[in-house]
């Protein structure tokens, strides 16, 4: 049985922290809001979940994933739902909380990230908030994004397993969100994540490891993978790349 | 033995979440950056872990648990770790996920409220970003707050056990995270609250029973309860409070 991702269908945001798990398990899922409308799929399949008034388990927002009756939402609660199910978090309690503790990190600075190009409010356009926008991308570049991303290095370097992987001597669902965050970073702020980025060595290794998983360059290579874009999360606005 | 919550001494905040799960359920904790130095407490111990280059699990930032040799951090994923140990959540792992799924939005809403006073960053004062501040609090105010509110009101009524929790028929994390959210919009902004919580009776008269419960009562009639302020996450500056 396929697992329903559901999330904007023009922008990776959120949901590509879900789908990258997703893709790189191999695991059968639909992309529902990408889908035809024809097949019952598309935007409508979406907001027809979202406004039903019979869900007890309501999403506040998208993304979401359809586990067979389950209806789980909140990017790092789908990503524990599936990891043990993925085989993309180690086992015992203590590791999947550890896991989680990273994840819920790497979610605040996705956050931090979105708030650079909309420091007064998602109901604004980026237009109508640029010199706020300037001046929490300079905190967010000169501040924020080392301080997130050595965090991450001292992780790696403290991994009793090794620096390969946050969390133990394997592949977990933190491993790919760190990808995609370096992805969204360099994107975004290619100066300032640069800076960073070259005393972060073991950052940007995993970040190579884990683009070079067979699975993911597949994925990354395919039309599934949308490209990164100015109504995304991690938007290329040079002005607020303050490197 | 005893719980170590760690948090800033002087406010709420997020340690507050834990902090009320604990006393709910009586169990024993040192609040340890509020402890005397003489003690061996104080801030130099809650420094002392964060500088701490051997700790494998490395908090990001306050608040974080320490539970016997297991160091915690996240307030959603403090919680997901006590919520069995305390009695504050379901067994089931979809029970689980559920009330964690709530935690990650009340969270959010945490987030949001305080960058009402910190749009541009948590590196400069409120003083320094007021005009930036007047925005984000406009949006916030009219647009996420009822949203948020609105979304808690719609669980309560659809949770298939009743209204009087968010999960199931008894007392979770999330409610005592719920009824603290409600105070900390009651507090900083006194007028947008009330406003909207005329429109969520279900959220309020949670509210009013988790803190007629009697380890939350004593708790918040005790010294242990810090009084808001402004140095906290829910501050209250009149003109950010566009009810």
């Amino acid at each position: 049985m396929s697992y329903e991702l559901h999330y904007w269908p023009t922008i990776q945001g959120r949901g590509e922290f879900v789908r990258l798990a997703l893709e790189a398990a191999g695991a059968p899922y639909v992309d529902v809001a990408r889908g035809a409308v024809s097949a019952g799929l598309g935007m409508p399949a979406m907001q027809r979940l979202m406004q039903d008034e019979a869900q007890t388990h309501p999403p506040f927002a998208p993304p979401f994933l359809k586990d067979g009756e389950l209806l789980v939402g909140q990017t790092a609660a789908i990503l524990h739902h599936l990891g043990p199910r993925l085989k993309l978090v180690g086992r015992s309690e203590a590791v999947r909380t550890w896991t989680q503790q990273i994840q819920l990190t790497i979610c605040d600075m996705v956050t931090e990230a979105h708030d650079t190009h909309h420091p007064v409010g998602a109901g604004l356009y980026y237009e109508e908030q640029k010199p706020e926008a300037l001046r929490r991308a300079r905190e967010f570049c000169q501040a924020r994004l080392p301080k997130f991303l050595q965090w991450h290095e001292a992780v790696l370097l403290r991994n009793p397993a090794g620096p390969r992987h946050l969390v133990g001597g394997r592949l977990s669902y933190a491993d790919l969100s760190l990808f995609q965050l370096v992805q969204g970073l360099r994107y975004a702020f290619p100066r300032a994540a640069a800076r960073t980025l070259r005393t972060t060595p073991a950052v940007v290794a995993l970040h190579d490891r884990v683009a070079a998983l067979p699975r993911v360059a597949a994925y990354l290579a395919s039309p599934r993978r949308i490209a990164f874009n100015e109504q995304g999360i991690f938007r290329h606005y040079p002005e607020l790349d303050l490197g």
